[in-house]
């Protein structure tokens, strides 16, 4: 798997500023963001699309997203949301074979710069971007609890 | 939560030509889809953003939208691929407010029928759409295994 970018980046041969990382996952910034803190989460074992992803990892991974984009809100990046994209096969747009779930901070009133990053994705600081990520991830931590809030009916 | 199009149809005081339902969400066809067998998947409990919703619940929306990819490739439908796509928050375009994750098939060489389909949002005969969607899903379960092949490294 030495020929899969996102393989080298999981077994350290190739850089990324990671914000999360576990025994089955980590997550990094995307070289060429849409957005400041657009992130990617994957799993650590090679896996092209869904078809060869197990059930519970996908879930994992989604799990993960879930709580970047809490975090992000949480964070000096002050997102007011995200896009979470997994783009499964070449026919959606994949364009890394190795699954990838992007989680895009968003902001209100953001459209214009949104439809420029994804014209330019272009990097934004990526390692303070990573730290402040990071940061929000601390503070949802220090809020002690999963995101298990549920609005009252 | 009356107010909520997508509670009505939880309630079933709306319509919506579903495709699968368990005891905690829902899937039915996009009522504006941008492909041929748009699927939303949703919570049954209301929860407006990821903000307010369980991650347990998040993690097992994902895992239905995971199976419902598998299952269009093995459908009628014949995709080759899927996009699944979740805006959290009306900065990132969430419309319904309401969590929803979107499924949307996809074929090689699609891209002109697809960008016509995120401008028209026109729905491509439902009954059979939802059931050729069921199909697969039965397909898959037929397969014997949850989506647990992994690539060889």
């Amino acid at each position: 798997m030495n020929d899969c970018v996102f393989c080298r980046i999981v077994a350290g041969e190739a850089p990324a500023a990671k914000v999360y990382e576990d025994d089955t996952l980590c997550a990094f910034l995307d070289v060429r963001p849409v957005a400041r803190g657009h992130t990617l989460v994957i799993p650590k074992r090679h896996a092209a699309e869904l078809e060869d992803l197990d059930a519970e990892l996908g879930a994992q991974i989604f799990r993960t997203g879930h709580r970047l984009a809490l975090a992000i809100r949480r964070s000096r990046l002050a997102a007011d949301g995200a896009n979470l994209v997994l783009n499964d096969g070449t026919a959606a747009f994949q364009t890394v074979p190795h699954v990838h779930l992007h989680v895009i901070p968003r902001r209100h009133g953001d459209t214009l710069r949104f439809a420029k990053g994804f014209l330019l994705r272009r990097p934004h600081d990526p390692i303070s971007t990573a730290a402040a990520i990071r940061e929000g991830i601390a503070a949802l931590d220090n809020e002690g609890t999963s995101p298990e809030k549920e609005t009252e009916g």
